[in-house]
Order: C-alpha cells, then structure tokens, then sequence
C-alpha cells in the first residue's frame, strides 16, 4: 500500500457560495479560481496522484488552459482514479480535512462522503471528510482562504 | 491498509503551561480551548476516526457540550481507538507533528510517546512525535497558537 | 504499512537560488537555514523517522551542531532510509508536496524524483513530488517561506 498527500488552498472573495467536495453551499463569499476552486476535491486529486508518482493536478489541468475555466472538479478527481487504476492500483481510502472558520461543515458531510464514494467506487467506511477551523488566526482564521489536506491510500498489485 | 489525516490549532493565550500530546509542560502561554486544547491528541483523534470514516472530533465530542469542558483529551482519543477497533481495525501507527516555536517538544517526546503507546496499545516503534518550529513566520511563527498534523494507518480485516 | 507524516518551513531571505529535492534552482531569493535548507527533504526525512518512532531530524542533526552547517540535505535524507531499513523496513512510497509562489516547481519535477528515487533506492512511480502555491495569501503567499508536506509508507517485516 503507497500513500499520498494532498494540499490546496483558494482564496475567499466577495459572493455567495462554496463549492466543497462536490457539494454547492450557500455562504457570504466565494472560494476564486480558475475552476470551481473545490479545495478539497482539488487536494484530494493530488493525493491520489501522489500514490503512483503521476504529477499534480496543476500538470493534468494546467490553469492556463481555458477548457478548465469554472470545471467542475469531479473531471479531476475522476481522472485521478483512472490514472490510479490504470497503473493497478486499488483505492484503500480518501480522507480529506476542509480547514475553515465557515460554512460549517458538518451538515454537509455526507453528501460529500457520498459524492466521493460515487466518484471513487468507494464504500462509506473507506471514505472520510472532516472540518476543522483555524480558531480564528492565520489566513484561514482571517477568512482569507480556506484550505485543505487530503490523504489516499492504494493498493498496487506489486506491494505487500 | 487505510490511512488518515489530522490537522488542528489552537490559541496561545496569556498562561503558565500547555498540555501537548498528553504531557503537560510548564509554558509562559496557555493554549485555549474548550478542552485542555491538546492539538496533538485532536489531531490524532481525527486522523483515527479517517481510517473509517466515522466523522470527525467535532461530531464526537461536540465543542457546545459542557460535559467536555476542561476535559483531558485522551477521552477523546481513547473513543477513536474504540471506535476504529468496534469496525475491525488494527492501528499499524500514529505519527504526530507538533509546530510551534516553544515550548521544546524534545525533552518531552518519550513522555508523549509512551502515553500515545499506552492510551493506543501501541508499542514504542509503532509511536512517533516530532516537532519543528514555523521559522517565526506565519501563525505559529508569532506565537499565536499552535498547530499539529497527525497520520494514522489502521488495517481492516477485508483489506489487503 | 505504516504512514509517517513530515512539516517542514523555511525562511526566504535576499539570495539567489534554493536547493528543493535535491535540485539547485535559480530565484530571486533564497532559503535560510543551517543546513542547505531543503525544506522538502527535511520534511521527508521526518516523514521516514515517523514509520519508526526513530524521532525527527532535530534529534539526528542537531542545528546546534556545526557539522551540519550549509550541510546538503541529502545526508539527512539517505540516514532516514538507513534508519528505517535497520528496523527491518521497505520504503513502498515517497510524496512530497512543495508549498510556495515561486520558483515554478513543475520543469524541476523530473530532476528531483529521480534524485528522490537514487537516494531511497525507489522506482520512478513510487517518488512523488507536486507543487501548490499557496494562492498569495498566508506566510508563504506573502513570499516569507517556503513550506513542505511529506508522506512516507514503509513496510515492516511484522504487520500486515
Ligand atoms: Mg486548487
Ligand atoms: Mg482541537
Ligand atoms: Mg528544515
């Protein structure tokens, strides 16, 4: 079994939802980026990448490519998993930590886990999203931005 | 194999000590929170509840509820191994890292790693905590609070 | 398999190159430090240690200790690999990810997985190394520091 991390961070700015794991949330502002600045999708591709030495999302989906502008990042993550399995691999699990003062997280959480399981083929138990806020300090604290980290685990033929 | 992550903070805050992976150290600042603010135990607790999925510290042990005010947070910790165990689970290790620019974490690594090994039926090479500053930049560089990252893998009995 | 988890963070101050995974690239400024400041192998090198309760890279080098002064971070790197495989370990996977505005990390991302794969002793598709920037906000946003987060799974002889 490999393991890969995942980090991201987008910036908040003036608007009226967050897209976080797949799930659209009302909120008084707006997560900024290229696609819909899913952090946590975003990390969690990375992560999956991480496991089979494939690159980053950032190489996959350059920003400066006008295709992605305002994708939805289930085409990352999806793509993530092809990439994973075409090498072999079998997801263990996906763990994602959303670090943000708000939205709060929580009544979200399974519809997030569920969208992750759908995506990835994954049972409930093998799929994890958990929240945590900066108390305040910092540039999450500070509401700037919100950032997260995510880890994969797979299983790849070879391994023990 | 099943892996998972933690990540938490809390504010440093006028005070005489801190209590960090379940030592207790002699500190010019406190750390705030609505339990004894153990970042380290918080973020393994999370990274323990990931391997399967069961939600976060927050659901468990709601910051709202008085019961957890003040409470030692191997409470918190010693739930997660039951919980991770309650669906089959074995935990291969726990790893904490500690960021913060004081106190040192050194002299009091076997101390936390001996009760991590205790409260987790761990032996000793299965615990680690590590610990570095944030190079007095950032949050925790100004010695505004405190951050730990934990990893958790746990092995359940259909996986590979 | 067991999972140990590795933070590292730098300081960038006036200079004109950093040394990331191994690879010298030419910056506008540079990353301090007693060692080479390679914040992605030191955050690796933790990452190693974790699987095996062996401590963290201040314990093995200490930066009071002028024989490590300007070191180059690969010493530190391949004592990890030696520590771990004294234990009995396989290293099955490396991640590392690279958390800084600039330099660009993707035309170096070759370099350092192959020098990341020489030192461990791991084929190219289990050495990962991904870049974010942290999107202009934070300590490393503000172009202060250079922050690095690294996975390691190891596999021992006794566990599943
Ligand atoms: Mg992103
Ligand atoms: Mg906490
Ligand atoms: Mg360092």
């Amino acid at each position: 079994v490999r393991t890969g991390n995942g980090y991201d961070v987008h910036r908040l700015v003036e608007g009226d939802h967050v897209t976080l794991c797949g799930v659209r949330i009302r909120h008084d502002q707006s997560l900024s980026g290229h696609s819909d600045a899913d952090v946590g999708f975003h990390a969690l591709t990375d992560a999956l990448l991480a496991t089979c030495g494939a690159g980053d999302i950032g190489d996959h989906f350059p920003p400066s490519d006008p295709q992605w502008r305002g994708a939805a990042s289930h085409i990352f993550l999806s793509h993530a998993k092809a990439v994973v399995e075409a090498k072999g691999g079998r997801i263990m699990n996906a763990d994602v930590s959303l670090i943000c003062e708000a939205p709060k997280i929580a009544p979200h959480r399974e519809a997030m886990c569920a969208e992750i399981g759908r995506l990835l083929g994954l049972e409930r138990d093998r799929v994890s999203v958990k929240a945590t806020t900066n108390e305040t300090i910092g540039f999450v604290g500070r509401r700037e931005g919100i950032a997260a980290i995510a880890t994969a685990s797979v299983a790849f033929g070879e391994d023990r």
